[in-house]
């Protein structure tokens, strides 16, 4: 599924925060004109308008929100649509906005992801997003962090990782999102504050977790004239339960995507020059890099204690900072990765997160625990 | 926007109804199943599963609805995602996934509308639909049958028609839900019926509105299988705030929408067999078929009072009964009308409400009240 010619022609992110009096279609207007005017664009060369959102009529008690987004643009009569797919929504909003374009029907398309989670309670939102795991799971109190926890119980235990390393991969990226203008955490933390941070969900604790995130993020698609091209988008589900796949260390939806994506795009995990991965909790940071064939089985930890994933090592990984400091607004996370690529494609961020001569970079966002992924695969 | 080689390969379409035991993904997973025993198609041929749905995480309390689709289904490592556009969902849907196909990156694709209305109460599902319109307007207390009371009244006194007139609608879409064995209500009502229903927004009464409803419908999309062809399909939003409309009789969206898919399908009004239109209101019939092109302006009731709407008559509209009378599970409604379409293109109705030699059919699904349209032509 090579994206034939679709590039990247503008992009706009709007800081990320815990909270904000904006509403949902305030974020996603901003980013969405920041997106429009770094792409020097009219609204009205716009063909469709492609929103990806998981929490609109839950959370934010609101319908519709394509049709009230297009509105706020000032885009009339144009085709709009929400996608949803949990948190990799705003991916599969890229993907289906790279497909309008390459089947020929948009010249022009707009995706914007975003979120507003602290319109209600913690407790209100948190259900919400429970939801997203196999109705089973939910019904037995399975959660998210649930997951995460015994998939990094397991990691730890089999191949021997300490957890100071996992650690390590929030660190790593707090210190990223400093100079992230957009970041919504931009102090850095040492192990120790992983460490004596409260427990989640055992051996995970509070700093090894994303937070809950507002704010939003916006591309503008075109066929011909952006400086950055999608050379590959690909979607994959996974077992719905994670009950009943194979090996609880395993994200087939992430390993598969990725192959199709690689395919797609010729390339080979070598040749990525830059990665955001999916850091929901720092687990899972480790697993996709497996699964993607950066590394073997495993193995993924040792990169992270030897720096490799650093801005300076061989394989940067999350230079903006991921979802654990750039903030997780779900719906605006998929989006938000690639405008991260973008600019460090087009090497416009500060120097100490810069990954010098980026030529090729690769973005997998994941819906639930690996229930659904999306990898994009962009280069300049 | 001509579609290329879209057919539609296969059909499903569970019954309607006012109540049910099934979930949503029950419900969305029988339509599927039956689709694709209908295209001959097993599962693992579909590289894509669209879903189009309104309330999964409102009423529903349901995130993640395509991966659980997806696993129901035995869709293994599926790309799959929810799209959502208020009542509309369904065309939206399917208008994503012959996108998909005439990219090039789907060769079959499955698209599933379902929504299931009733597992919540009244007033909360009210209140979640409620919410598509313009925020301003919600908080107005303006709802979905309020703009559609308003528009009735405007038009029956604009153009000289009587409230009899507008009740034969309803009659009319009653009497074709008859021999349809999907129909939520297969019962004829009276003219005097209509009339002595209560009223819900005068001059509009409970037999002028389409009932809260559960079900699903499904199509396969494949780039050359099938025995109906997909030759248009467009959307276009419409100005979101009723009060800024030009004229409040104008469904701009439609009209949009309709010459969009005129000009991809290279036909015109004159052309169509038989049509399927979004009656969530009887007043809206009259409304979008003037939009389309039908009826010049003012004249779509003197069309229903003469009977050329009616099965026998020169433009067959709703023949399978219209949301009015099969029912409305929002997200379904616009697959629904073209399983009906492709039903009577294949003549595989009752011969009661038989468009016969019917060739060329079109549907208007539309969200909210005109704030956004998805205008589809099938042919034969």
């Amino acid at each position: 599924m090579n994206t034939g010619d679709v590039t990247i022609a503008g992009v706009g992110n709007t800081p990320f925060t815990g909270g904000t009096d904006s509403t949902l279609v305030d974020l996603a207007a901003a980013a969405a004109t920041d997106a429009l005017s770094d792409a020097d664009i009219d609204g009205d060369e716009v063909n469709s308008l492609h929103v990806g959102n998981m929490l609109a009529e839950s959370t934010n008690r609101r319908a519709g929100l394509a049709n009230a987004l297009a509105s706020a643009l000032g885009l009339e009569a144009i085709r709009a649509t929400r996608i949803e797919n949990t948190s990799a929504s705003g991916a599969s909003a890229v993907h289906h906005g790279v497909e309008s374009i390459s089947s020929g029907r948009s010249e022009t398309a707009l995706v914007v992801g975003v979120e507003q989670m602290t319109s209600r309670g913690v407790a209100e939102v948190t259900d919400a997003i429970s939801r997203l795991v196999h109705e089973r799971e939910y019904e037995q109190g399975l959660t998210l962090p649930a997951f995460a926890g015994l998939a990094a119980d397991a990691y730890l235990n089999r191949h021997g990782a300490d957890r100071e390393s996992l650690a390590r991969v929030a660190v790593k990226n707090h210190r990223n999102a400093v100079e992230n203008s957009i970041a919504q955490y931009r102090e850095t933390v040492a192990v120790e504050d992983v460490l004596d941070s409260p427990l989640v969900a055992s051996p995970l604790r509070l700093y090894d977790c994303c937070p809950m995130s507002n704010g939003a993020a916006a591309l503008v698609l075109d066929s011909d004239c952006g400086d950055v091209a999608v050379t590959a988008v690909a979607s994959a589900t996974g077992t719905h339960a994670v009950a009943e796949r194979r090996d609880p260390l395993e994200v087939e939806s992430v390993r598969v995507a990725g192959k199709r994506a690689f395919d797609a795009a010729g390339c080979r995990p070598k040749s990525i020059d830059v990665a955001c991965v999916h850091d929901a909790f720092t687990i899972l940071e480790w697993l996709e890099l497996e699964e993607l064939g950066f590394y073997d089985n495993g193995t993924a930890w040792r990169a992270t204690v030897d720096g490799e994933t650093a801005v300076d090592g061989a394989l940067p990984v999350n230079p903006g900072g991921g979802l654990k400091a750039r903030g997780h607004p779900l719906g605006a996370t998929g989006v938000a990765q690639l405008v991260e690529l973008v600019w460090q494609l087009r090497g416009d961020v500060s120097p100490s997160r810069r990954v010098d001569g980026a030529r090729r970079g690769l973005a997998v966002n994941v819906a639930g625990f690996g229930n659904n992924s999306v990898c994009t695969v962009l280069e300049t």
